[in-house]
C-alpha cells in the first residue's frame, strides 16, 4: 500500500467518502489510487474555484467534509477565494494540496511555490506529510481538525514521495471510525444573560453559525416570544432553514445603515454562534462596529437549554404557508422572484449569489416549502455555480436552485460542466442585469459622485452581452433565455419538473 | 487629489499606462480616479486570472510594467497562477492590491484575510501604503522595484482609506520618469569561461530570459559557430524570438528523459540568464537535477562581450525561410501545426499553451516570418488566453495567436470576452483532443501502470464534449468548429485576414 492508498483508505474509514478534484502531475498517485478504495467518490472540476467551492456546498449540507484534490501552489490559489468563503462559513473539508517530491524542492522547479504561506490564510490546521508512513495519521488528524468544531478547511500537503511511497506495514493506522462531534456547544455565560433577558431592557438575539438551522431557531423563537425579544439572524448565514412551519428570523442588512436601524434601541445585544456586527467595508466617515454604543454584548452557546429556563411552555411562532402570484409582464428582479416563491419545490436547497438583483427573493420564498438557503459567507464572489454543484452531491434526493448574479457568474462558470457531467438537479437562475450592479451603488457609497466614463465602463458588462445559454450549452447544460415573466415560470416549471443541470438566463428588463 | 488619482497619476508618469482591472467596493475610489489621468487606459477582466496574465503577456511584449487592480485577498488569489508564472517568467508588473481601510482591518470583516502572506508568494516587493500621503512615492518605488532588473511582480496593497484620503498639498512626487535600466546585463565569470570555451571539451550555451532575444541569439550564435558549441535555449522561455533571418535554438526538452539526452556529454554548461535545468516535476527513481555529473556549470551575463572575445569574425547562422505545405486529411496535431506553419503571418505574437497536441507546431512554424513565442514559464495552466489578450493590448499592430490546448483553456475562458469587449487581434485555436493528455502520460511515467475507471475518467473531460464555439460566441468572439485540415486552414485564413478576435475549435481526430 503506498501513501495515497492508505490517504483515500483513512479518509473513507473517517467518513470522507466525495473527492473533488482538479489533479495534476504531483498527484497521479492519488488518482491513480483511487480505484482501490471503492467508497470514495471523485468528482472532477475544470477549475480549482469551482474544486473548493464544490466541497464547501457538500461540507454545508452533508455535515461532514469533502475532500479537495489541487495541484501546487497555482492550483491551491486558484480554489483560494472560495476556500475563504468556507473558512468563514466554518466548513468541515480536508484540502489535499499536492507538492513536490521532498528531494525535488531544493531545486526551485517552475511549479516551485510557498504552499504553506497560502494555505495559512484560509486553514488553522496546515501539515506536511513527510513520508507515506505519515499519510494516514495526518489524514485523520485532518478530518478531526475539519470536524472542529468549529469546523474547519484543514490543508495536508502531500509530497509526491509521501504519496508513492510504500507504507511500512508495522504502521498502525488509528481508528478512523471516532472524530470528534462538532455539535458541542461554545459556553456563554449563562447567568448575565438570563439577567439581561429579565431586565426590561430591549433584547436582540442575533443567530449565527449553527444556531439557524431549525432546532435552534425553534428555541431563539421561544426565548423572542417569552421575554420580547428581537430576532436577528447574521447577514450571511451559511446555511440557513426556512420556509413554512419553521420560526422566521430577519436577517442583518448588507448596508450598514440599514443594519444599525434594525439595531437601533437594542441594549442586550445576545449573540449565538455568531459574531458582534461590523460593516462589510469601511466608508468614508461611517462606523465600522455596527453595536449602539450604550448595547451591552452577550455570549452563549446553548440556546434549548436557555429557552427551557426562560421561555417556559412559550410556543414558538412558525412561518405561515404563503406563496406569490405567478408574476406577469416584463421580467425584473421582483417578478423572477416571485415565480421563484410560487414554484420552490418541497426540500429545496437554495444558493444564493444573486447580489442586488435577488433583494426580493427572500421574502418572495419566506412562506414557500421548508427549505434551506446557503448564502455568501465571506463575500468573495464565485461562490454560488460552485457550492450549488457541492450540494447536489450531497443531496442528491433534494431540487438545488442556484439565484446567481451575471458578474458573479463568470468566476467559476465551469461548474456547469460538473454540473452536465454528474447529471445534477441544479437549476441556475441568471439574474442577467448586464453590470456589476452593486458596484454602481458602492461607487455612489464610498463618496463618489459624478463618475466619468472610464470609471463607468469599468462596471458594465454588457459591451459584448454575455450569452448565458450559448456558455450552458457549450458545457453540455440545458439553457433558456428569456425576457418576460410568464416565460421565466414557464422555464422554470420545465426545469424543476426535469432532472438534471438547467440553466435560465433571465434578462432583466 | 485623493491617494487614488496620485496613484494614477503616478503610475502613468512612470510610463504605466494600462491597468487591467476587476474591482470591488474597496477599489471604487481607484475606479473613480481612473478619468482624472487621461493617459491610464483601464480593460476590465470578469475574473482576476484574466487579468494578472494580461499584465504578464503585456509587461513580455511592451517591457514595461502593466499594473492590477484586485479585490482584497480573494481577488489576489483568483489571479495568484498566473503571477505566478508572471514572476517565473520575471515580468515587470505593478500588482495593486485594494484592502479594508486601515481602521477597519480590526473587525475582522467578511473579506478580511493576510494579504500580506500571500502576496509574498509571489513578490519579493510587497508594501502597504499606510496614507494617501504614502501613495504617490510607494507606487513609484513599486515601478521600479517592477523594472528591475530582473523584472518582478510588484505589489502594492492599497487600503481604502489610503485611496480616499486627501494627499497633502506639501508631499513632493519624485520625479517619475526615472526608473532603473532593466537591461543591465549580471556579470559573470568571463576568465573561467573563456578558458572553457577554449579547451576541447564539449560545450553547451544554454540561454533563457532576454539571452532569447535578437540580440542575444545572434552573439551566442556566432559564439557557437567559433568554437563548435551547442545551442539550447530553457524550456519555457518568457519570450523566445524566432523564425526565417534570427538563429535558431533548441529548446531544452519538458521531459527530462529527453533534456538529459540533449545534455550528455557536455562537459561545461554556459548559463545565460537562465538557471541549471531541473526536471520539470519528480519521478520515483529518476534524477531531479539534469546537469551531467562531470560538466561544469558556468554562468555569464554579457553574450555579447564573450561574443566579441571569443567569435571573431564568425557569423551568425540563421533560419532559412521555409512553410509547410498546407495540410490535407483529416484533423491531427501534425495538421494544426502545418496550417499555422504554412499560414504564419508577419511579426506574430505566439502564445503557446498548447501542451501535448501542440508538439509539432515550433518546428512547423520554425522557418515562418519572424515571430515572437511567449510560453508557460510557470507550469501553472490557464495562463495562454489571458497572455494573449494584454500581448495584443501592448501590439495593437501586430496579429496575436493564442495556442490552447482544450483542459488548459478551461480555467480562464473569461479572457475572451475581453478581446471581444476591447477589440484585440486574437486568433485563438484550441487543440481539443478532450483530454488532460498530458496527464495520461505522466500517470504512466509516474509508474502508474494499470490505470482503472476513476482514474482514467480523472482525465477525461470529454463527458460531456465542450463545444467552445458555443462558449465563444457566449461572450461575443467569433468561432468556427473544425474536423479536417482543409477546413482549419480555411477558418484559419479567414481569422488572420480579419481584425477582432476569433476562435477556431480544432477537433482532432
Amino acid at each position: 500500500m503506498n501513501g495515497a492508498q492508505a490517504l483515500i483508505r483513512t479518509l473513507a474509514d473517517a467518513g470522507v467518502t466525495v473527492c473533488f478534484t482538479n489533479p495534476g502531475t504531483s498527484e497521479m498517485h492519488f488518482v491513480a489510487a483511487l480505484d482501490t478504495v471503492a467508497e470514495m467518490r471523485a468528482v472532477l472540476g475544470l477549475f480549482e474555484g469551482v474544486v473548493t467551492g464544490a466541497a464547501d456546498g457538500y461540507g454545508r449540507m452533508a455535515e461532514r467534509p469533502a475532500a479537495t484534490l489541487l495541484h501546487l501552489g497555482p492550483g491551491l490559489g486558484n480554489g483560494l477565494a472560495n476556500l475563504h468563503n468556507a473558512r468563514r462559513a466554518r466548513t468541515p473539508m480536508v484540502n489535499i494540496v499536492g507538492d513536490h517530491a521532498t528531494h525535488h524542492k531544493q531545486y526551485d522547479a517552475p511549479l516551485e511555490s510557498d504552499i504553506d504561506a497560502v494555505a495559512g490564510t484560509v486553514s488553522r490546521w496546515v501539515r506536511r506529510s513527510m513520508s507515506a508512513d505519515a499519510v494516514a495519521p495526518d489524514a485523520l488528524d485532518a478530518v478531526a481538525a475539519a470536524m472542529g468544531p468549529p469546523g474547519e478547511v484543514a490543508t495536508l500537503i502531500l509530497p509526491a514521495d509521501a504519496s508513492w511511497g510504500e507504507v511500512n506495514a508495522s504502521v498502525q493506522i488509528r481508528d478512523a471510525s471516532r472524530v470528534a462531534d462538532r455539535h458541542r456547544a461554545v459556553e456563554g455565560d449563562v447567568d448575565r444573560v438570563i439577567k439581561a433577558l429579565a431586565s426590561d431592557e430591549p433584547v436582540a438575539l442575533l443567530l449565527g453559525g449553527r444556531a439557524v438551522r431549525e432546532d435552534g431557531l425553534r428555541a431563539a423563537s421561544r426565548i423572542a416570544v417569552a421575554i420580547g425579544a428581537k430576532l436577528l439572524c447574521e447577514t450571511f448565514p451559511a446555511r440557513l432553514e426556512r420556509g413554512a412551519g419553521l420560526p422566521a428570523i430577519e436577517r442583518l442588512g448588507y448596508l450598514a445603515e440599514f443594519a444599525q436601524m434594525q439595531l437601533a434601541g437594542v441594549r442586550h445585544l445576545v449573540l449565538v454562534d455568531a459574531k458582534a456586527p461590523v460593516s462589510f467595508f469601511a466608508y468614508p466617515d461611517k462606523p465600522s462596529y455596527l453595536v449602539p454604543d450604550d448595547c451591552e454584548v452577550h455570549e452563549i452557546g446553548d440556546l434549548e437549554a436557555l429557552a427551557d429556563l426562560v421561555a417556559g411552555d412559550h410556543r414558538p411562532i412558525l412561518q405561515a404557508a404563503t406563496r406569490p402570484e405567478r408574476p406577469t409582464g416584463p421580467l425584473s428582479g421582483e417578478a423572477v422572484a416571485d415565480a421563484l416563491g410560487a414554484l420552490l419545490p418541497e426540500g429545496a436547497v437554495v444558493v444564493d449569489e444573486a447580489n442586488t438583483s435577488g433583494l426580493w427573493v427572500s421574502g418572495a420564498t419566506a412562506g414557500g416549502p421548508a427549505h434551506d438557503w446557503l448564502t455568501l459567507t465571506g463575500g468573495a464572489i464565485g461562490q454560488g455555480l460552485p457550492l450549488a454543484t457541492g450540494a447536489a452531491v450531497a443531496c442528491p434526493d433534494r431540487p438545488v436552485i442556484s439565484l446567481e448574479a451575471d458578474g458573479s457568474a463568470m468566476y467559476t462558470l465551469q461548474a456547469l460542466w460538473t454540473q452536465a457531467r454528474e447529471g445534477l438537479d441544479v437549476t441556475t437562475v441568471i439574474f442577467n442585469n448586464r453590470s456589476y450592479a452593486i458596484l454602481n451603488m458602492e461607487l455612489a457609497r464610498v463618496g463618489v459622485e459624478a463618475a466619468g466614463p472610464k470609471a463607468r465602463s469599468m462596471l458594465d458588462i454588457s459591451k459584448p452581452n454575455i450569452d448565458f445559454a450559448s456558455l450552458a450549452r457549450g458545457m453540455g447544460v440545458e439553457a433558456a433565455t428569456v425576457t418576460d415573466a410568464e416565460g421565466f415560470s414557464v422555464a422554470l416549471a420545465a426545469a424543476l419538473a426535469e432532472p438534471g443541470p438547467h440553466l435560465i438566463d433571465a434578462v432583466l428588463q
